[in-house]
């Protein structure tokens, strides 16, 4: 009798199992293999250089702890078929295998104006999974539960990636009790919450959320870094007939025009870029004749970065080396996360948490300036 | 050249080094010791089994934090003097030798109406503290800033205790990021701030210490048992003079008038006392003649604690069997944090924080009664 | 529906579920609540001051620790019914209920001769467990492979323990991967080995178990501590007539003939004492007008503690004041950890271990003499 | 008054603070960032998805450790002037400069026959490092205790990385005390020792090296990929005139013979290479002429590795398809510990601790035959 059952080893949550061959194939395809070559933090690692985790890892963390949810909710006598737990873990599993190399920063870039949601779509379709998968996936499954778990104020996603980042960087404040949060949900009349006495919890992952969010993903010098590998995917678009070396993936989708299809080809050759497209093409654009891409490419290469300014509001109209940025963040958004309450009521967070009542869903939102520091102009 | 530097060992900070021998001599003192037989949560460890830290531990790590705090204003430029940095660990050192067996859940009770502050302080100076540890310790020091590391919303104390209590209690998330936070202290113009980019981790701090007391402190089953053993006490104290079988100390104190002074007699007889008087004491009085105090020890020692029931409002008079209690507690109170903003302004916490500018000094109150679980009332 | 499945947090292993309600029984029994008032490492907070865990917390873990192996045999394929799954997890969790206060420092001193083992065998029988229960304890049950789950080279108790002193005393180099070792196991024609790929983890845990051993339990201020405690209640046996003041639990047992029966009421009187008993009578014993007994209790209460020589053999005779004893240990024992090679083969671990083959079984003893420092004598 | 204090958020050490301006030049060196881009396990990350951790972060660890040993060793009283201090530091910061990209893997194959130190070597002295970090890292410096911390065994560089990799990789087990080995070092007639105490801790450094070592570095799947590299690369040395496609620094380096000397246009080629030249020629190559090349290129992109076998001897010659290979690793080597005995003595570890007394220095070899596995050939 050979078991099939795989161990990974992961080091935020352990051994991560691997319960049925169905997974194992998933995790074997190369669209899912290509994970392992991008960055879950973009350009985050040139301020916190731990940070180097891949969306490989964060799949399957977020796929380990859709586990445990089931487990739970099946615990606490929640009727959930093995065909639909297979789906939420599939759809959970490969809920990232659309995103660009250097994941978020250069979302949009590479195929011109479609985010990684519409690509991941088109590829679990490609990767053959099922229906069930699919509709879970689109929300479109009847019993709409299984889409907060895949996306939404709570979902696996968000608990796994927090988590994760927060370990790698070294944050770790960012941590809070996922285990506990996860421990604490409930299926009521087909509705996810959580009891009653996991609201402080919650109220602690939001804060975690909210610091890792201002601490780390919207750190100045992040987004400059980020800003700045844009500004030179922009350029490299503006001229890419002009490029006289580009990895041939990257010449591919720079040649798209704006509102192209997303057809079969465009997929395959996006399919074959990775972190290192991006790492590679950087080195060398630092010597096209092009001096608006060259100057951008040595800057980024020799981590001489955009500083920022603080602005009251964003007025004028931005360049390739002064750039008008906002960043907002919600610490709590309008799709409500549902409680349970002691007397069996289900109600909005928002209504039981003293601390979120008055604040949560309030945006916040800075301006910016981003250009080149003084110091780091070189010539 | 024989160095005299000990180090403990501690769960929580690793490894506590002792500068210098003038704290040894303070830790060896018979009243410093005595806090390695004082529980810090009293009877926390009867709804967290974990939960058996005591006093000495955590001024052990309260000292620690002190000095880490030292080392840091000083590498930013602060002068401050060999013995006022001897002087606040000491302060900090003792801040709580004056504690009660059962920590707060006696306070007040043995000797009637004196808190543990006021026995501190007598004990500060008996145990030969100079001058300076004492004007520190009652905050008459001109230079206020070291009152607010022994006593204030962001005092060493305080960072010890939450960090410690989640430790040991394995409440994870009240973790927050103490070292964090106090390689953000500052001095400016010798008032004690906390740079900006500190104040999510103040943020998160508060969150946590929240999350402490209403999970750990106000945990309706340690109120439960604490006010099981107050009322232990209220009714030893009554008819002291018909108890059958006493700790030898406990008589002397139950004894006391209500308004006695803290003479010296009575200060030697506290220190003798520690947790196994009182535990001792309520195996004895299981036995007694009195229904009140026998029923309640037994119940106590067998773990049938009072059920709690939460009630709008506190109309009627307690008994020994039915007791109204309030507890409140504010997020964040008046003696404001202070933050030293990037444009080198001090401001305080409230107006920094978006998330405690709404919330923070709302008190929180909830009103309970407690009474004996039906279930639990056996013969 | 109402479940009755109660969660413990413990900080060792996180949420501990306790899966059925006859398992709460036993919980809430007296004999297993008196855990909560035995620290499991006795003297060792005086050189520790972390290491205050209970009897209580370590049954609790030993008890998870068995669930989770029996989770891993079944999903390998082993045959295990769901009695014989309770009852050995009923044999773990109550496998300490026997101990004295102070644990192994008073074993054999307040019902001499009897070790903890014995009384806990009467006291299963007590509670009321089944016949399977202590077939499995007793190692009478025809498939062996449950004892070695309850005592063995790598049962579930040292694996708690270990775990839980390094977490407790912060000797975070006692820490070893539980989770792995128990991932590893496996039953082959129904005996209990370690896959081979567990081997370096065996190694581990056993190179963690010797540094415990030697940095924590057989610390020279540990044991001089407990020397001093076990010579206090052979003295007080001794003149147990004449003591003036003794908690009567104590007096009881100390006034037992050498070879007494383990009868009804000297267990009853037994299950009355718990560490506070001693803690107090050290108190009261200070004043007792025998020089020796008082003499020792001053002294251990104010830690003015023997010091140790290191000597090469023993050759005299104990006293009061001077103390000869030795310690030993072996890495390794005779009673072998089996490993399943890949081959399918069962070997015996020192066949399997590079490490070990050539050292584990080796004996280590230390010869001391345990005496008072000059410094310690104040008259 | 400008602080130009730096810190660092490491996830293994927490903060790392950069006390001196004069570390800045060195981390900001194009030579040190580009240790952002070169992973620490090279191909290990195929097998523990976790380990992305670079070059960099270790580096910075191992400088971070450093400065602790320092410490300790002069509240000890060991006299170390300023620049001593400051050149070691210098020396373990900038002590992996010259590795290729993948680390060890692509060791002596782009510069052919150079290693890694000789590389080093010539970088420490372009980055204008003084005289007395060059006679320290040459072990040249008559204090030789500087040279143990640098390289030795128990230096900081495997203090650091064995922490690190177990930390990233999640491998839990080898996790040691870092932090109580250097607490415990000392100087003794300028002799680098560990005192008697720390023993039992250096044998847990001693096991928790073996364990990663057979668990991660040597681990078969780990092996199988490195050996999977080096062929491609060989093969690309062979037919580097053909290639269709190659990154231009690889090219420039391909291209040297065989006892080329380390000229300074080599020099400059290769600190233009990191991981992203490997990875980006990895997937071009897939697609050339050559099918040795090419297949390789196929088989490792798509995970497809060669098997093990394990032989007992090695007996025919390496093709490209079927590799004999002997790792080996001997727990402890000649170039002894010393250990600083309680009366006084020096004496190496071997002769002063048990465990290793009988066993360190044997050398562990394993042969093993890599060949592709069967079921990965898809032609």
């Amino acid at each position: 009798m050979a078991r099939k059952i795989k161990i990974f080893n992961d080091p935020v949550h352990g051994f991560i199992e691997i319960p049925h061959e169905a997974y194992i194939a998933y995790i074997d395809h190369p669209y899912f293999q290509r994970l392992r070559r991008i960055r879950q933090l973009g350009m985050a690692p040139m301020v916190y250089p731990g940070g180097t985790q891949t969306r490989f890892g964060h799949s399957m963390g977020a796929f380990h702890l859709t586990g445990l949810a089931m487990d739970v909710l099946k615990a606490k006598g929640a009727k959930i078929e093995a065909e639909e737990e297979a789906a939420v873990r599939k759809a959970v599993l490969l809920h990232d295998v659309g995103h660009s190399p250097y994941s978020h920063a250069l979302e949009g870039l590479l195929i011109p104006g479609v985010n990684h949601e519409a690509i991941t779509r088109k590829l679990i379709e490609r990767i053959g999974a099922d229906e069930l998968v699919l509709q879970m996936f689109d929300g479109a499954y009847p019993r709409k539960f299984f889409r907060r778990l895949i996306s939404g104020q709570l979902d696996m996603d968000r608990m796994d990636y927090l988590l994760r980042d927060a370990y790698y960087t070294g944050v770790r404040e960012g941590v809070f009790g996922a285990d506990r949060i996860i421990k604490t949900l409930v299926l009521e009349n087909d509705v996810l919450a959580v009891e009653e006495k996991g609201v402080l919890s919650v109220e602690k992952f939001l804060v975690a959320r909210r610091l890792m969010y201002w601490q780390v993903y919207f750190h100045k010098t992040c987004l400059a870094a980020e800003t700045m590998l844009r500004l030179i995917f922009r350029r490299a678009r503006e001229i890419h007939d002009g490029l006289r070396n580009c990895p041939p993936a990257l010449a591919y989708l720079l040649a798209l025009p704006e509102n192209a299809p997303l057809d079969d080809k465009t997929l395959d050759v996006f399919m074959q870029t990775d972190d290192s497209d991006v790492q590679y093409a950087l080195k060398l654009w630092r010597h096209e004749p092009d001096p608006v891409l060259s100057t951008l490419c040595q800057m980024l290469y020799a981590r001489r970065l955009f500083k920022s300014v603080r602005v009251e509001e964003i007025g004028q109209e931005s360049s390739y080396f002064c750039v008008y940025q906002t960043v907002s963040n919600a610490a709590y958004s309008e799709d409500e996360i549902r409680i349970l309450t002691k007397s069996g009521e289900i109600k909005p967070f928002s209504k039981v948490s003293d601390l979120f009542s008055t604040f949560g869903q309030k945006i916040y939102k800075t301006y910016k300036i981003y250009a080149p520091d003084e110091a780091n102009i070189v010539d």
